[in-house]
């Protein structure tokens, strides 16, 4: 009820002249004509980040791979399937954003050679290879003119040590922890727990529903964008 | 509106007194806690027939995989995830039903070895290896005192060739084949048009709501169970 009471007052327009790029849900890799690599991403936070950010102001753009949810209203929305799409939507959109928030979980790998038919189970085994798919996160901050650039870690173990390796390796401004091995919150989950880190900092914000962790996730974004 | 005039009526109560176990849906196979393997079988063709068989009079238990569908009214419902799943639970139930529909699109695979934690993307290349799921509608077929099996065969190409093969080797005693190629029909579509063939016959069902083709498919399988 808080979530709607904040919805239907005035927001205070914080985020005001920012043009926002939001990535969100799973990516889907075909394998062949029928069957298809996924993760259990529901895109709900991303989607919540997407709504909240237009509440506060901002100008929203969001890509998202194949989830349930509708496309939120007032947002600009590109439908993708694949890593590749997402990453060809992304890269042609970056340049009219300041603000880039990849919460997608994209999937790391696809496979080598996509079948044009159906593979058949005529063998007791079969071996796949996969290669990686390009890193969309990465890609943007290594842009020459980078937006503030703002990244998600679902992980199983080693939360705090993964999250901030990769805030350093993908020269990212921030980036947002979650533990996916707790099943009460996360994927398909309407909650979430995250750890925040930034360059020299972080900040824990405890288990909310996901609106909630949206709002809160934005204001401590725009305290940072100035220092960037 | 005529599948609703026909829900409407009193249907011709020829399924009474028959007790119909249907798989429906994809399954989903773990590769990691986030990662996992599926297709694009929506359920729809499944949860139709589940319908379908009430409303002519059948009792029904509903197998199904992870879709967007909700639980029939008045079936009993069983929710899985993977083949395995559903191997044990149709092999659990099947001894109280007279006839067996598998509708479900089963991952012919699932990994060799489940990762307990999420698999890192250290590598430029990821090599999966395959092993065989149970096959659910031979091991049925199998059985000393077999229901009346209809099988479905979703092909992308030489339908009918694949299709007959099917039924004679695992020995069952209907398959319907359709082309999932056709995107206006089969997965995720409302519509499918099907090849029915059983030992020495077979009839096609052309291109209609998954609706309609339930009961064609149902009134079909229900001439020739007492020649089984």
């Amino acid at each position: 009820e808080l979530v709607e009471a904040l919805a239907e007052q005035n927001q205070p327009q914080i985020l005001a002249g920012k043009s926002i790029l939001i990535t969100a849900g799973p990516t889907q890799e075909a394998i062949d004509p029928v069957r298809y690599l996924s993760n259990h991403s529901s895109g709900k936070m991303g989607y919540a980040l997407a709504i909240a950010a237009q509440k506060l102001g901002a100008t929203v753009t969001l890509v998202s791979g194949p989830t349930r949810l509708n496309p939120p209203a007032g947002c600009e929305f590109i439908g993708v399937k694949s890593a590749q799409q997402m990453y060809d939507a992304v890269m042609q959109q970056v340049d009219k954003h300041n603000v880039f928030i990849g919460c997608a979980a994209v999937a790391d790998y696809r496979v080598d050679e996509v079948m044009s038919q159906k593979i058949k189970k005529d063998n007791d085994k079969l071996s796949l290879t996969f290669v990686k798919n390009p890193d969309i996160l990465a890609s943007v901050a290594a842009l020459p003119k980078p937006p503030f650039t703002v990244g998600f870690a679902a992980e199983t173990h080693d939360l705090s040590h993964y999250a901030q390796d990769k805030l350093k390796r993908k020269k990212l401004n921030m980036i947002a922890a979650n533990d996916v091995s707790d099943t009460s919150i996360g994927f398909n989950s309407d909650h979430n727990a995250l750890s925040i880190f930034w360059p020299g900092g972080q900040q824990r914000l405890a288990k909310n529903n996901k609106d909630m962790l949206a709002y809160q996730l934005l204001t401590l974004m725009n305290q940072h964008y100035d220092n960037a």
